[in-house]
């Protein structure tokens, strides 16, 4: 994006919860540098992100009694403050599951859902359709936020769900293809065929498997990396709210 | 890249200094998960990027007796390790020139410029190409390595140095484009009249411009974003060396 507005002096220090997968905070950041208004290296905002894989599987937590992922994001979220993050943001949607209560006042946290679901109040009017891990649709992180803005929400049907959340661990093993976005365009024209008029690419990994200018679908997508770098450079650049609420 | 070692159970916590600029980070840490081998999240490395885009121009430090960047440079080191970096890397080939001394005793830091020489040693013989800044030029961060190991070095001649210069401010600014790449493609073909058999991408700009997988390049070519990637993986998988020292 070049400079329509500018410059980042005095903006506020941005911190990236991430590693939820690695790739996926590569991807936000790539989004967050493509979407922020700079000509020179200078205009950029200043970021610090702590990416830490370790953190134990957030699916394994909600759906299988696995290991409490709380405290390696408490862990993150500390460090991220006391490396001077007036912003916090965690380019993971199902671990939005776990983060309430983890930011201390004073500290804002943009929240991916909460963004996302702006993004689909914006559009017109119609069914949503969701694709997420397990995990977040057992979370109920997106759908009664949805059905709030009065819309019907589609999940793909089972097979074609478990067929998503391998699509997934390919792309966190690197091994994703062209077969495998082939396969995701597959689970989002049926969605169509049900009357989707949008859909949400609710996990990161989506997103990384899609890139940045997804093409050939046959209706709009909303990518919460993309509305999560959207609403970071908009807040970054803006002054410091006066609460240390989770907004917008 | 698939699992055939692991797993980082112990591995060091490497810290990115980066945001110079911003695209350049994004693209070494884009490698650095590429190359780092894991099939899982919970494989991957824990990294810590200070990414501060506003450093001042080393360019500028170096050629126009422009601001010292170096207690910028300091700040994000000490950063950095505050955030527990056990081993730093900058994925900014020009920074080097001023890093010298920063880095404490008990935090090995490995150098961009020296594993990009050491990749070069590993090439059949013969003059090498050398793409970089004015700075980095002026500073020698390259050349007298090379005519240690006995290689001559081939620079671009004026006009296409100065047409460098001007790539490499447009991918800063984000308006590179196909012709950007083709330019720089010219650039090289030049290099190879002139009896290159191998030419060093000696800014990390430069590096994103020709994304991760160059081709119909008429010799080969270093990545040192690439080269600092894989040396990254190997020493943050390796017991911490005994002393600080910069290495390898």
């Amino acid at each position: 994006m070049s400079a329509s507005e500018r410059p980042p002096t005095g903006s506020r220090l941005v911190g990236v919860l991430g590693g939820m997968g690695p790739r996926a905070t590569v991807d936000f950041y790539d989004k967050l540098v493509a979407h922020t208004p700079a000509d020179t290296d200078q205009e950029h905002l200043r970021v610090v992100i702590w990416a830490d894989p370790s953190v134990p599987s957030r699916q394994a937590a909600i759906l299988a009694d696995g290991t409490d992922p709380s405290p390696w994001l408490q862990e993150g979220i500390d460090r991220l403050v006391t490396a001077g993050a007036e912003l916090i943001v965690m380019p993971c949607n199902t671990a939005h599951a776990f983060v309430e209560g983890l930011v201390p006042e004073g500290v804002q946290f943009l929240s991916i859902v909460q963004v996302t679901v702006n993004a689909v109040a914006a559009r017109p009017a119609g069914p949503v359709g969701l694709l997420a891990t397990d995990a977040a649709l057992a979370a109920d992180l997106f759908q009664s936020s949805l059905h709030a803005l009065g819309r019907q929400v589609l999940i793909p049907p089972p097979a074609a769900q478990a067929r998503l959340t391998s699509l997934i661990t390919q792309v966190k093993a690197g091994t994703a293809d062209r077969s495998t976005e082939e396969q995701l365009r597959e689970i989002i024209a049926e969605l169509d065929a049900r009357g989707a008029t949008v859909t949400i690419a609710g996990c990161t990994e989506i997103s990384v498997l899609l890139g940045n200018t997804p093409h050939d679908l046959p209706h709009d997508l909303v990518d919460p990396a993309r509305e999560l770098a959207l609403a970071t450079v908009a807040h970054a650049l803006r002054p410091a709210p006066i609460s240390g609420a989770v907004t917008p």
